[in-house]
């Protein structure tokens, strides 16, 4: 594959309805719609955008999640066709008896791949649902090396390392903050995670209010230098950026040639990490 | 061992002088003296605050640098049992034809022992010293579980990582940030490494300059929620805190109870992390 060029993310700070697929769909089409026409080719939706989040029981939870692939992915693949558009678009995936919190990849040639959520808090419907184990995924695209996690992913430094040492070039984070858990990820968690790793993060939450939970928005764009390329307050909004993934494949940093420079990847020393993946 | 009580840590941001041990352990010593009549319990010294940092050769270092033990740690421990004080100080450590960027711990009963900088970045002494090779370290003290990482091993959240999984309360960082670097590690990632890890963090840099290359202070203390307690400016100061140990054992976090509760050690998912100790 020839190298990646440049290309433009779009982060939509939305707000979904609870248990309203079909309501939803159409305001994920609305706002991809707004993407492409600001000349972006991948937009980034945030975690179960597609379902909502606050749900009471396991019960209610499953008659909104919806197969992978099936209905849902069936919309968006139309429209990242129709649009000529990647999205990365949070969902519920009911699998047998199992609930999982999931977002899903999706080009304009359709399906690319699904993650399911790792890391879990004991929080609206993810009280409910089964751990990922599948792993963290990254995927090669045609625009660059896409990476997911969602929301609680990002409270833990792991998430965004292996998918750094998977080859990401930017970590989407579709999320649902909400105001308990203050500011502090917004404010300096997401930055750490792009600089840490030398990738582009785009951590996009939604706005609005589900059963007496408000989520805080400031979704942000960071570039491989933790600088933050655009953020948003609590609004609904779309932040807009460029990305430039071979910024994030180098990583090597020459801050003074021949004085000080440093490498993300190769200063690294795993053999020191062992308690890392020791069983809890 | 019974529970660990409320102390005070001073964070030392002073600057010492290349190539002049003697004068930098009086300086040490006039330093831990102000922290004790403060209430301190515990006093950080910058990285290599012993020995300074910016030599141009290994011949060179290896004249300044000390073995451990040796007069530099018999200096500082008169200087803990005299003041009945904890020091964490930076040294740089000759062994045999090696040298290595190291802090010691010494309390009032003498060396606990020391820790040899894994990281290392290309600049000033670290392009002569051998990569620690010992594992990241935690003491068990009679204040707290004190775990010492130094400078750039705060880039890699592997190394707070693999300390609070050892158990650290606090993890202190003797620095020596030059301008070079910006301010992004003082700004954010010093605070989320407390906040991930649930510990205190207490960063101390140096100031001055060593043969042009000027240091940026902007030293900190950061509590296990990631909110900064003290921080300095550019100028040589003394930080003050309290801190409190059990803050840090207990994990879990109740934001709303029974709607909203997270655990920063058993919602990590180890078995999903075998990247990261993948050698090189």
């Amino acid at each position: 594959m020839s190298d990646p060029t440049p290309f433009v993310v779009a982060g939509i700070q939305c707000a979904p309805q609870l248990a309203r697929p079909d309501v939803n769909l159409l305001m994920i089409l609305m706002w991809a719609e707004r993407a492409r026409e600001a000349g972006a080719a991948l937009a980034v939706f945030p975690e179960c955008a597609v379902s909502g989040y606050c749900f009471d029981s396991l019960e209610e939870a499953m008659q909104i999640a919806d197969t992978v692939p099936g209905t849902a992915t069936e919309a968006l693949e139309s429209i990242a066709k129709q649009l000529n558009l990647h999205l990365v678009v949070g969902m519920l995936e009911r699998d047998a008896e199992q609930l999982f919190n999931v977002a899903v990849l999706v080009s304009p040639a359709g399906l690319i791949g699904k993650y399911r959520k790792i890391h879990l808090p004991y929080l609206g419907v993810d009280r409910f649902t089964a751990h990922g184990k599948d792993g963290f995924q990254v995927y090669d695209t045609q625009l660059a090396r896409v990476g997911v996690n969602i929301c609680y992913d990002c409270s833990f430094p792991e998430s965004s390392r292996v998918m750094m040492l998977a080859g990401a070039d930017l970590i989407t984070l579709p999320t649902n903050w909400p105001e308990s858990g203050g500011c502090a990820v917004p404010d300096f968690v997401v930055p750490t995670r792009a600089l840490e790793n030398k990738v582009y993060y785009v951590a996009v939450n939604r706005v609005g209010t589900e059963r007496g939970i408000k989520f805080i928005g400031r979704s942000s764009i960071v570039d491989p230098f933790g600088r933050v390329l655009a953020s948003a307050d609590d609004s609904e909004q779309m932040l807009l950026a460029e990305i430039h993934p071979l910024q994030s494949r180098d990583k090597h940093i020459v801050r003074v040639p021949g004085e000080h420079e440093v490498n993300r990847l190769k200063d690294r020393q795993p053999d020191q990490y062992e308690l890392l993946v020791k069983p809890k």
